[in-house]
């Protein structure tokens, strides 16, 4: 039995959708704007809401990056309130499509719909609260946002903020709503509500996108683990190699398009991986080596069998040598997690068999796996990055929140 | 842990999708016209297999409709041999797609690809393993067929047909496969297959579906349940109402696009219920009312909740007065499976409102829900009809079962 309180929101959010589904762009634009303003206006409640998260935080011992991650300002609130008038300029997906017309006559059009109702359940970073609630309002839908316990107080604040805003600027009640019991049988809960929610997106580690596909009943988008791999093949030109494994790396080594695996033809390891591994180290970069990069590289350590299975999110690269295109294609295919992965040749035909033949949302010839991104892909903003194949693959914007519709306009046909 | 045997068949099925994501058009359909051929060869032994599947069923009492559509004539394998045929002429969806470049240069190639390893979990009828095998592999899939106990020994004969002469045409061994086991546990597992098994596809009754929908951890497509309405509002004309109403109840009743809720006007009631009653009785359908409808159809039996619920799928009409157009949009809303549910209005403006306010996979205005079908909407065959709202929705042809990938070409491009 799904407890009261959860089919309450549910019902809401239901209710909500139905009338958002049909809402027009000017007033779901209307909506955004007045949320951005808002956000703005109610700065100093949102500041202390957020000091109260940060000293819970501190307390605990939480390591610094994720406080910094938790961490608001001033100049991050005004950052997050115009990422909500970007979502503005975003063209509403709602109500495109194709139409064509059967020999009996029957007009078919192919629109499309918002989804519904979109759970979200997300870790640490508060500003996902308003990202993921602007997106999904765009796009004609209700969202239920479910925040990690360590922005609990920061969430209900934006939360609080942002649905009031959307609700005085004319949208229905239950458009934005924040779970703010931390409870784990209440997102248990939610994960099963087929009834209320058509979608569940998880965001964040692999362990909650992991517990959201094995519980949830409701359909979920699996989100952003990325075993991402680069391979240096022998006919690669360094000086595109080595910034791309620099970039791919170190731009920002905590997120899921950076680069985790260095797969290296052997023609070419001992003389390109001494080369990589000094700009490496001038970005503090320790390695993980398989034994022949051991025997090349001395100051690296040797990999685990973990080192090519996990992310590490982190200044650190697993190197292996390979012994051709075929080796790093079986190493991929057996440990990515279908992510972002490239190679770095100047070989048509090899460039030309890792794009069809790696299995991966992206798949990227000379060219860092970074810009696995929907701002990057030119979709204007995301609401996470899919390494499912059902529904969607890679970068998700507006239109991924949608789903499709058919209307059909006949003037009484039957089947015969 | 799962069975080993399904491991393996889990293991060949993901390794032959690895082949035929990149297998070419002509070679798939050379196996699609090999498999055609063999089929008609083979038909004796074909035929007699299922007559033990007949036998058996005959033995158990099972009912005489169910009983036929489990029958395999010499005429019946014929059709399902020409059916193949016709999945040769359909275009392949692989590798279409869309190319943009961004202002750095780089090339971003949006392009169709197979989903991967498909399961298609469904019940009686036979000609659905020869279908769904054809339909997955010209889309570039494996498919793991798991048919119904009565059909066992059929689905045993022509899987055994279809895969030999796949094979023998050169596509990898394991493109096709059949679980021959009927123990429940091997299809409870086979649901959460999640390393090889790509999407699930449950084809059959309400019961297979949400069980499948409740246990899979494997992303499903939901199809099939069809809970349809049709609304003759007060402008409705009654020559094109009434041969609808018959159309989508009695032409096929027992499918999922075929008519289980008649709801009508208050202001026309009196009037157009006898009239419409006097051609169901014609086609010798019985009625289950609304209190209202009972008062003018002294024949309808009362309806109870069930009727509102369920599906008939047989010559039975539930049958209710309405208010108004408002009235009958809460009706749907509290009871649609979100199929097909039509309106029959000469009203400008409630025809628009119908289409847009009802949340169902296809909305029609003065046309039978019958029209719900991928030959019929111009798709060339179907896999089936989607009721959910993720990844597909309503008749599910070829391009349903790909998905996409990106493959982007740089020449060094790192992100800023």
């Amino acid at each position: 039995m799904i407890r009261r309180e959860l089919v309450e929101i549910g019902q809401r959010a239901k209710q909500a959708a139905r009338q958002l589904a049909y809402a027009s762009t000017e007033s779901k634009n209307k909506a955004l704007l007045a949320m951005a303003e808002a956000l703005l206006e109610n700065e100093q409640e949102i500041l202390r809401a957020n000091t109260i998260d940060v000293q819970a935080a501190e307390d605990k011992g939480i390591k610094k990056s994720l406080i910094n991650r938790l961490r608001l300002t001033s100049q991050g609130i005004s950052n997050i309130s115009s990422a909500l008038r970007e979502v503005v300029n975003l063209k509403d997906p709602v109500g495109e499509g194709e139409v064509w017309t059967r020999p009996n006559g029957l007009r078919i059009l192919q629109t499309r719909v918002p989804l519904g109702v979109v759970a979200m359940i997300y870790e640490a970073r508060p500003n996902v609260t308003v990202d993921a609630a602007a997106l999904c309002l765009k796009s004609g839908n209700s969202v239920i946002l479910r925040g990690g316990s360590e922005a609990l107080e920061s969430n209900k604040a934006l939360a609080k903020v942002i649905a009031k805003a959307a609700e005085d600027s004319g949208l229905p009640a239950g458009c934005i709503q924040l779970i703010t019991e931390t409870d784990r049988e209440w997102v248990q809960q939610l994960m099963r509500m087929n009834e209320f929610v058509d979608v569940i997106i998880p965001r964040g580690g692999a362990g909650l996108i992991q517990t959201v596909v094995q519980y949830a009943t409701v359909p979920v988008i699996e989100t952003g683990t990325g075993m991402c791999h680069a391979f240096v093949d022998r006919d690669a030109d360094y000086e595109k190699a080595i910034p791309i494994v620099i970039n791919a790396k170190t731009q920002n080594p905590g997120v899921c398009n950076a680069l985790e695996t260095l797969l290296v033809d052997e023609t070419i390891a001992e003389d390109f991986l001494p080369k990589v591994e000094e700009e490496l180290k001038k970005h503090h970069v320790a390695l993980k080596g398989c034994p022949r990069t051991c025997a090349i590289l001395p100051n690296a350590l040797p990999a685990e069998e973990d080192d090519w299975v996990l992310e590490h999110l982190d200044l650190v690269l697993s190197v292996k040598v390979v012994s051709d295109l075929d080796a790093a294609l079986d190493h991929i295919y057996r440990y990515s997690t279908k992510h972002s992965e490239t190679i770095i040749t100047e070989n048509y035909s090899k460039a030309q068999r890792f794009l069809k033949e790696v299995d991966a949302a992206v798949t990227y010839v000379n060219a860092s796996t970074r810009f696995t991104d929907g701002g990057r892909f030119g979709f204007g903003a995301e609401i996470g990055i899919s390494t499912q194949k059902l529904h969607a693959r890679g970068p998700m914007g507006l239109k991924e929140l949608t789903t499709i519709k058919y209307m059909v306009y006949g003037d009484g046909q039957i089947v015969t």
